[in-house]
């Protein structure tokens, strides 16, 4: 059960009060709140609900938790407030040169945040499995030399300290996106972390993800939607657009929409892109390369750095109409 | 096999080639063209190949046959044309006053179009199946007072005469999307059709079933995306807006966006029709009832008209600004 | 509301409740019990239900209704009896010839009844779309030839009277399955009716489509099950085994499967049918040809006739051991 | 590229091949043979297949590399030969008591294996998160008083060590079932693993991931199909049953079905688990619970031991009549 003083005054009230009761407890502290998480209902629980304590089953991630939206900061960017934040970049780190060029080509083009790919979680091991520790070393000097912070996946907690100075972002992939293990350790840091969807869970399931992380006292969550598995051949994931306003109702979190993964197809991209924003995203992420054709993966739906321009600008001027 | 001369100037010259050949073939008039269908790959296909006729094996709906899109005429409204067509209206038309009130006030609001089943098709037979005939007349009556053209859906060829004179554009829904045998007769009418997808069908299908009245010689067809079965349960059906650049890829007809069903809740209805407008739509249909509470079908996910008239404005506002 | 007197002895009781209730209400006969559909509950159900009556909103279909399971007669062949009956033959009748060489192969085999398509639905209208009111002719030959009665799909309600005399049980495809106005007229016969599940349809849904049959009088139907749309790429459809047992708790209608479709690779079929076998099915649908690599439709599901006299003895010999 | 040579004579000969050309390679020794793994296609790749070396780019897991089923022993029960094996336990171990006597209860009737969880992925962090260590020490006991080898899955592999010692067979769930840097973990050591199907994943993507196991040398890898997701909702998963036809026809591995998840109600769970049996499992996976009313997790669909006595009698019997 979660304990929720309604407010800080009320806070040893409440801690008396399940103290009196037979439930153990562990205290955390999110969003600058005192939170009591039970492991029964108190029989006492009538004497909080009295302080007007909010108690519930699940949902640190919803609005009756807390209903103004969450902001998350990533070294110097705000994912959740008034701005749209476009974070950019290759799927993979391939060499200096690469990261280099496109880093500083999304940055020309209005990017807010630079992505890239050190650790792949590859369908088959023969495929290219990312330059690894190597590559985020790259992430770091391409962030360095353009001042844009960095999102990379983590496959592996064990990889945890090559990230934890120099990725500002953690993504955790669609294929650990019910990787609790990693989630429940995640979820003791404060690193701001973008959790995917896994490709077959429904948004609740999803949320419940998201749950791990807040209640280990990480608060900086982002929700990417990357599309979900459907039966449509013409794309290669279904991005389900009404995913987003289901979001907007049941959780505080900012949301970010990847449309590269579910268009698969670089000229469809865009316009799943601006349904996106128009839909009330907080941030894009959308894969770049400076040659999508000799690309290591994914090269079918990276955009070329013109057309990256295209959305970018788009994106902003729409954004901008929505706010008027 | 279907044959496209280059122009008129060779229509004659095809002909005889075909007659040379084998096939036997039939010839019908699509969009101011002459087409020959034949049953099989004309030997002399070189021979026409040589006169720039256009051979394929499918795709009347594709933009190889016909590269600028297509606008469909209902009742002085241009479907596909620089504006965007708003039908609206409640789920079934339930008496006269009922309809008499929406039909007004959507169109204060302003609608195009005005929408209304009265052959409903109900999952179970103990629901209300509509007015029937009857509703046909209520919908012409609340359409000749408002002057909005009327759309309805047809759920059986027998049906035909009484939607003949009355109904401004058929309706194919989401259960007859591949009812062939209907599609082949309203192929041969010229009446608008608005052709929504089968729930477990993929575009490539949808397509197809639209091929059947094309090859009919009926070219005023609407696609209209209704959702796409799924495992998401925070909505009634999976909008894939990823569904919108592959049909502007794949076919010159117009674009339909039905979003009431898949959102199954009132709620998420204006996010996921402006989503469906900054992906091209050209034209949405929208659930409206005075009284949703008490609507004898979709409850749920029929508007209001408050809710309705911030939709309407925010779409018409959405779409200028994209033209801008 | 569905009102079932507990014995014949209380329906004309249960008749003058109902006369004295504001409920409007019809009368049907169907496996022997007499039933009233009201249009609203009955003020007075109370009374009914002392005298133990049924009511329930929704289910001829259900267990409820109808404890024992039914029993449907096809030309002197039972289905949902103790034998396991199997279907086979061709995906379409394309000439005389092969239907007969055909129904001759299956019948020595072992196979129960001869299925072939004569109206066929083709996802696109430039393929074999069926030898039409001539394939049933054909059908009716093989059938007088064999002794094996004939079951095949209709399409159109506006062909049933060149079913009506020749065809023993009619087919209502997955694409028809929720045509509501096929259903409603097939329920006014006595005709057997094969109802496939729609590909994007639960099971509840596809048991409401029974309903419309059942609640026109007509309590001849078998559920055939055909798979389901999903996103595995091995096979052509979903072949959700757990259909079954959901089956045989909710309804008392006899079962049928048909793996040929979706297996979509001859390979599989026996496999699937095997499955089916063990789950308890009344009956199989195989799609067999004389020279499978050269059929007009579906060439490589179809089984040749060596393939299926394995599936034929194996799923005898499966369902002997069964019933040991 | 996957270099096999013919036979161990050619071991040699393709060695040096392999050093002259450019391609770089590691190599390894699954089921008895020499592989070469190499990172690029060797220029003097035609020599090699002179050899009759195959050489193809994916695929460890098929029956290309393999002709001949493999087995997998697990503590002294082979998996995959000619007797059905099955694993029966509860969800989760709850305590001593229940871990023991559900231990014995299943030995006596039949079972080869013992499965319980220490370690649970639940989609909520709230849900009961398994004994943990503790747990693998009840199940260490328990296997140790009955003589059945146990089953327990992983979810992180800072756990091995737990693991290592006393759990035979290590399972990989359906959440990790992409969890790559896992199944590279796993595919260094040599302990069994039974290996989920991810809920979003095909056929072609899961066997994808066995390779990640096989390519690290460890052979001892069983397929275990827990069902997809799909929208029926009369059970919670879909079990696509084609899915077994498909692994038979793809790969040597040895097949095991858990019925239990994706029916989700304990009165679908023997008609799945025989379908299952019919279509060639070497082994089931039964969740049995002797108090499932009011166990921790799963209470649904796991079995009581009176309902496990008559599944396993009757998988039993099925699968020595199929043998006949």
């Amino acid at each position: 059960m979660i304990v929720i003083p309604a407010s800080q005054r009320f806070e040893g009230k409440i801690r008396d009060l399940i103290l009196d009761s037979t439930s153990s407890f562990r205290e955390l502290t999110l969003y600058g709140k005192r939170i009591f998480l039970t492991d029964s209902v108190p029989e006492n629980q009538a004497e909080m609900v009295g302080m007007e304590a909010i108690l519930m089953e699940n949902g640190l991630y919803s609005r009756k938790m807390k209903a103004e939206r969450t902001t998350v900061e990533v070294g110097g960017v705000t994912v959740g407030g008034t701005g749209l934040v476009i974070a950019a970049g290759p799927c993979a780190v391939e060499s200096e040169d690469q990261i280099m060029e496109i880093a500083e080509s999304v940055r020309h083009l209005g990017a807010d945040m630079l992505r890239g790919g050190a650790f792949k979680p590859r369908t088959t091991p023969y495929s290219f499995q990312g330059l690894g520790k190597e590559g985020v070393k790259l992430l770091r000097r391409a962030s360095d030399a353009t001042g844009l912070p960095v999102v990379s996946e983590i496959m592996d907690i064990s990889d945890y300290p090559i990230f934890a100075d120099d990725v500002d972002m953690l993504q955790v992939g669609s294929r650990n996106s019910q990787n609790f293990s990693m989630l429940k350790f995640l979820g003791k840091t404060a690193k701001p972390v973008l959790l995917k969807n896994g490709m077959g869970n429904t948004v609740s399931e999803w949320l419940n993800s998201a749950e791990y992380l807040l209640s280990g006292g990480n608060g900086n969550v982002v929700m990417c939607y990357r599309g979900t598995r459907g039966f449509e051949d013409g794309t290669r994931f279904t991005m389900d657009i009404g995913v987003m306003p289901v979001l907007r109702d049941k959780t505080h979190l900012p949301v970010c929409a990847d449309p590269s993964h579910p268009a698969g197809n670089r000229a469809y991209v865009e316009s799943m892109a601006l349904a996106a924003v128009v839909s009330g995203v907080d941030m894009l992420e959308i894969e770049v390369h400076n040659d999508p054709a000799h690309a290591l993966s994914d090269a079918k739906q990276q955009l070329t750095v013109e057309e990256f321009a295209v959305l970018s600008k788009n994106a902003r001027k729409l954004r901008d109409s929505l706010q008027k």
